[in-house]
């Protein structure tokens, strides 16, 4: 492994407590969704999101976040927990229950936004520029997240133009991260590479991230391509966590393990341990029944046996 | 999917029928193999590696690769069908069976060659400058692929610069296509994009290939990495044909329909229809009983399933 540079550093943000748990049919308390992200921490990881300040008739497995915030209170300073708001509404309870970091969600096209959320792109895009104005003089950190950045399910593909658009304006507006969502998993490298690319060139690689789900198997593709274009920061869950039990390993976001290892192995730094990663993932598979595990663990298994035997 | 121009056309070659059946449990009959070659040959594919002239009892399934040859003679004068020889006496049994294409062995490491073909690595490089010269006056194609070019299982990480000396005079001697191989799946895509550039800089493109296996779950991040660097051809296995069954998914090649699903979607031209290629991913499935299928399937199942709900 390559020492660490400011260069080679990477920040990757494990949204399996919430991205993964609410994809997935088993709803676990709030004691066992602690219990997760302390396994993700005492792996080395700093940035994890917790849960989400959403309707939990729509969404249950997201019920009690803020029980979660108040589990994980002593996690210390250099942690960085966020959770998930769709609205002003989620604001004001995420920041009751003491959220330090929220995670506002904009969209790539209105019928996302109508599904998601029941509103236009447009009212997303207000009612985040609101959100953005309070947090700040609330002192609380905002990642603003475009989500279906590159195709939606219901219109089709989105325009790159309106992502640069809509990431010019919130960039402008001081949101603290921009994160650009392939919500769905339909994005590929190519236009991973050429959307962040235009992205970095205008705004630099510092407040940008990158979100990709591995439906279509590109997801470790998408974070190379990515990473290419100069980005240093990648959500990703533990054990691929979020994969429909329907259809198995088809549409969970890229596993943490994984891309900690390809990242690694590329000579990055992202300061997390891959046996504690192991040991999480393992857990993550205990405590839901599907998660279906990165790739890293079968060949961190192989690489173990190969010592073994030599 | 935009229209074909040459920058945008790109060769996959399956391997499926040589890499792929060499390294999972079942054996098949040569008019299996053939079978299994004349539904890629019927999806579009143009390249298909069919077997292997090497010793039946070390490769039990390769044994009879004359058949398959006989059985493909009809192929049709666009197709490129190549076998894989490890020696000299593998090259005169592959052109006394008629062989046009030939993929002979190079090696990045002394313990591969010799585990793999009981010779040192120079001495694998002088059969293979012997054989390039009979090749050519007998009128036969001929692959070089440096095995191991990245790392080796025994020997450990493999220097680059030995790779591109080894490329260079292969390809100065006039091999008709030099082949990169990460035989064990261990590169990463920043290793793959770098190595490849620095020989796609030097010697061009056109006869430059790319063989990767999905061990770490890196293969199409490694693809997509080599296509950044302008590589054209890239070797695939249907079904993702080779997967270790004790260790489902870990050391397969990387799946022909995945990556072909990943070059069209990224505006590229194989010249190879998906759906045919799903029906060959199914009937090598079940001939073998274990190749574990690529990604592509299930996505174009959901998006089947999606035109049929909206």
């Amino acid at each position: 492994m390559m020492s660490a540079s400011p260069h080679n550093a990477v920040t990757v943000n494990d949204v399996g407590p919430r991205d993964g748990l609410q994809n997935q049919p088993k709803i676990l308390t709030p004691a066992e969704r602690v219990k997760l992200v302390k396994a993700l921490l005492g792996a080395g990881m700093t940035h994890v999101e917790v849960g989400a300040f959403v309707s939990p008739k729509a969404v249950p497995a997201m019920a009690g976040a803020d029980e979660v915030l108040a589990g994980l209170a002593g996690a210390g300073d250099n942690t960085v927990l966020t959770v998930l708001i769709p609205n002003v509404r989620g604001y004001e309870l995420a920041a009751a229950a003491g959220a330090k970091s929220v995670c506002m969600v904009l969209y790539g096209s209105d019928a996302m936004a109508q599904a998601n959320a029941g509103m236009s792109r447009k009212q997303a895009e207000d009612a985040t520029a609101e959100i953005l104005q309070q947090a700040h003089s609330d002192g609380v950190r905002v990642i603003s997240t475009i989500a279906v950045a590159f195709e939606c399910p219901f219109d089709g593909p989105v325009e790159p133009q309106l992502v640069a658009e809509i990431a010019s304006r919130f960039l402008e507006l001081g949101t603290d991260e921009l994160c650009i969502a392939d919500t769905i998993g339909a994005a590929n490298p190519q236009q991973v590479r050429s959307l962040t690319q235009a992205l970095v060139d205008r705004h630099g690689a510092e407040q940008i991230g990158c979100h990709f789900h591995d439906t279509r198997a590109m997801g470790l593709a998408n974070v190379f391509a990515a990473a290419e274009s100069g980005i240093r920061k990648f959500d990703a869950s533990i054990g691929g966590l979020g994969g429909c039990p329907f259809a198995p390993g088809a549409s969970g976001n890229v596993a943490t393990e994984d891309v900690v290892m390809m990242l690694e192995q590329m000579g990055h730094d992202t300061g997390i341990d891959l046996d504690g990663l192991m040991r999480a993932s393992e857990l993550a598979q205990d405590l839901t029944g599907t998660a279906p595990g990165g790739r890293a663990s079968a060949w961190i298994k192989q690489d173990v046996m190969k010592r073994r035997t030599r």
